[in-house]
């Protein structure tokens, strides 16, 4: 994999996973960042979706030692790809149940929570809806914390399975970023809490926070 | 893997992911139905949320030779586990770039569109919101059924990642049926239902259909 673009967006949680997922698998990439605000959000832009017809973030682009032209969205399958291309240092546990369970935490964040808060859907609460869409997503990151404070309990040591980071601690940080911008009170979930401050001990994932990045506003 | 049950529900579509991925892989489960609707959501009973916290099906239950109890949610972490534990027939491509975008295809099911059409969340939004739910969730199938059928191009063949069955058909298959009870016009999509076609020809699709299960309803 040479010359590595992420499309992203500085505080997307999606992209965030992308580049903690690249920076622990020792990956230089170059950021390319997708303002999902201005213009009326450049992800709907022609070009941008011809890279990603779902007008979403991340999309990773690289080429192969062959020349070839590879590209790749969904953070999901990026991080499962990349786990897969670049085995070590591992970001899921040896044991294929404990995998799984790795696995499962991630997707309670990925398909439970953060698909009910992206900017897309919380817009049209907001608009088509007339609603309080802070409100809503905070909602949402209060049935899936409570679930996920619960279902760890099984798993966690350090991190969320056992000692060792994983896809769950990936999807984890980023989620508790986006709970806190909608005002959820994190003190009901300690084990996450914990975990997070371990993970954001790491290098990897310090370097991948949203006001590192080139895009990041003043909040 | 012995004695396995399957919690689910008939219509639930993660629900039945899991069943094309069981039956695919010759596993014979016990189904166990958890009425989403009934008795205000069987699913948020105390003894169905100490199987899974987050409320929601499917969970996968099973037995391994040294007696050890196990139990996973998360329909896409139940895929990724049958698939390493039972590799052939396999539901995913042997290329780990196409196996990448077989998880790509998922996963704008998976995180992309059902997590805002679940019974959870139209509930809300009829209740609490007072919207029309059926108008919010075809919104967002249009969105990403339009998004699917452009990116299905670059790697159909019979099915969604060329000649082979993968995830990415198990995702598709119960999508549409989705799509369809909230009214969507599928004609825009021709690639797609021709291969939800194809994956309808299958035993391990047919099994599946919500309508064969015991706790399907008159519709």
């Amino acid at each position: 994999m040479k010359n590595l673009k992420l499309h992203g967006y500085w505080r997307s949680s999606a992209s965030w996973r992308a580049r903690i997922a690249l920076n622990w698998k020792g990956l230089p990439f170059e950021y390319l960042a997708v303002h999902l605000l201005k213009d009326g959000g450049q992800q709907f832009s022609q070009d941008y979706r011809a890279v990603n017809p779902m007008a979403r973030v991340p999309t990773l682009e690289w080429t192969e030692a062959d020349g070839q032209a590879r590209k790749l969205s969904e953070s999901m399958a990026i991080l499962e790809y990349l786990e897969e291309r670049v085995p070590s240092p591992a970001l899921l546990p040896t044991d294929a149940y404990l995998r799984a369970k790795a696995r499962m935490l991630a997707e309670m964040v990925n398909a439970g929570m953060q698909p009910l808060q992206n900017t897309s859907v919380t817009l049209r609460i907001k608009t088509e809806l007339k609603a309080d869409e802070k409100a809503w997503a905070a909602h949402w990151n209060v049935h899936g914390l409570t679930a996920l404070e619960a279902a760890v309990q099984a798993t966690a040591g350090r991190y969320c399975v056992g000692d060792g980071v994983s896809f769950a601690d990936v999807l984890l940080v980023p989620q508790l970023y986006g709970a806190r911008r909608f005002g959820v009170d994190l003190k009901p979930y300690p084990t996450l809490l914990r975990i997070e401050a371990a993970c954001n001990e790491l290098p990897a994932f310090q370097a991948a926070q949203p006001d590192r990045q080139p895009d990041a506003q003043p909040v």
